[in-house]
């Protein structure tokens, strides 16, 4: 496929002594970029979710790594932070041991910015490969639903689920594509939207609410979503709000794909119930655009991720190739080597 | 129970000679009040929004109908564009029909001041013994969950989901209580949260999409809402995303409350396919706060209601009494007369 035509967007970019970030907390409003210069710098960029998305946290993390060996910072104190920057996704703590592994074997920052390429470049090259998988499960002239941001903007670029959807889009069997909100940090109205439309695929917005009211109307034939991490069951862990998407598609005979990198599969985790929830500040919910809009002495809980059993998940697409009815069995089989 | 202390909100207040509303598209905010003094200026508030909730539009429309019978309008007009103002919720209907009964007796603008106090009364009355019914099907130290605003600013006062859990914590059978934010236009952020807060209740906000992730943790045994029409089979229009909450509760044993007034209930329309669901403007979703967030270009789907099937609703509460498992069967029985 022409992949210049459907992937124009690239938000971590490494400039040989520093990485350039799209901070992503502005989009679509303002495209403006983030130098960070040192390994506590792109910590907290992840933190406050400049750079957000399993597979471009991973990618800026390791480039983190570089900029403390190109400074001289010692190693192990930058990967301890790094890896502290948000605690359910798993590629962060996969890109880090790689990183991590180098330096046990006496690599200097040189060889660790071609570690940190590579994993850039391998995260684009799965996307790619995980496009095609994807696609292939879909019916000609099918309607899907994505929920959070899972393209260029979270990846090294193409997208995981976004990737599918790409794929799916120029090989004509995706007809209409419909997003998800995704509150309460709207990355799909902001980021998801932003690409799809950049791109000039026809995509409507929806309230995370209106999912099942959509499925019912017959619209859709295919949930895909993206994934910060995979138990060694297939129970996935992603953005909050990906758990009620997949009850409802169960409940109208709508199928269910997780595309992600084999990174973000963890074999050390048995099953969901294991799996970190990342709990975020109240305000996120209390406040929109700095403004308060819920009354003072209000309450929130905010979990930012959810736990879909692998059950009501119809296929689970890496680059390895596509799982579906997911179980531990099977993750075995594909995964356990 | 002491209805002082659990409900302090009136937001639609006859004033002999025009209607204050309580511009609730800037709640919590700003307490602005709005006056209307023409059957057209109340047509446009309830178009708007400054007035919303099922039986609250009801109570506006009758008391239009006043205002025009008092400037010496044609009333008939007044009751075709009242009418015409939103499409699902009957009460709407149902309060128009009562005015237009008392019309075609001869009645003049003091005799349908009188029939609007009245259906005005009727509500807060039949939302305070609703309250008691519902509250007694809760066991006690219940968490729950509601959607929307269904409290005394969507009706006479007291409300009728939201009088419900009103009652249920002041008898103890409610420990704690959770509401979605309900976007797009957040009338469980702004409102709900907002008469929780103002009554001392115990309420932590949601983003709609983390219901099935609160209901697996446990936390809560009932969902609770109001209707804007509930059919003659038991099927109910409600909020966008009650269909959804109705799956996910189901999906894990979790009870579905809907709390309505009889005058929610619509014989003449079979079951939920027959109701009329309303779209409303992009605009909704593709701007927060009057400043755009979605990129330009973009499209959105933004029904405002959706229908919850009877054979996921546990109990109807009316004024008439509680109706568990409906069908059409029982739904006739009690109000088919």
């Amino acid at each position: 496929m022409d992949y210049d035509r459907y992937d124009r967007v690239r938000a971590v970019q490494w400039q040989s002594d520093h990485l350039r970030l799209l901070d992503q907390r502005l989009l679509p409003r303002e495209e403006r970029w983030m130098d960070c210069r040192t390994a506590a710098e792109v910590t907290q960029a992840i933190r406050d979710l400049v750079v957000r998305g399993a597979p471009a946290i991973g990618i800026a993390a390791a480039w983190g790594v570089v900029l403390a060996a190109q400074q001289g910072e010692p190693l192990d104190a930058a990967l301890v932070m790094l890896r502290a920057a948000r605690p359910t996704a798993v590629n962060l703590m996969w890109a880090l041991d790689r990183m991590k592994k180098r330096i046990a074997a006496g690599a200097d920052a040189a060889m660790l910015a071609g570690e940190a390429q590579a994993i850039q470049d391998e995260d684009l090259a799965a996307n790619r490969h995980m496009g095609e998988l994807g696609a292939a499960l879909i019916a000609p002239g099918s309607g899907v639903l994505t929920h959070c941001n899972t393209g260029s903007l979270a990846t090294a670029g193409f997208g995981t689920a976004l990737g599918v959807i790409r794929a799916g889009v120029a090989s004509g069997r995706i007809g209409q594509v419909y997003a998800g909100e995704t509150r309460p940090w709207q990355q799909g109205a902001r980021l998801t939207m932003y690409e799809l439309v950049r791109d000039g695929i026809s995509a409507r917005l929806i309230a995370d609410s209106a999912a099942a009211h959509l499925m019912k109307s017959g619209a859709v034939q295919w949930v895909i979503v993206g994934a910060d991490r995979i138990a060694a069951n297939g129970d996935t862990a992603n953005k909050i709000g990906t758990y009620q998407l997949a009850i409802a598609a169960r409940h109208h005979g709508v199928k269910f794909m997780v595309v992600a990198p084999s990174s973000t599969v963890d074999m050390a985790t048995p099953d969901g119930e294991a799996i970190e929830i990342e709990l975020r500040d109240a305000t996120e919910l209390l406040s929109t655009g700095g403004q308060r809009t819920v009354v003072e002495g209000a309450e929130a809980w905010n979990p930012v991720f959810d736990v879909t059993p692998a059950e009501l998940i119809d296929a689970i697409v890496t680059e390895r190739g596509v799982i579906e009815r997911p179980n531990a069995a099977v993750m075995q089989a594909v995964f356990g080597g």
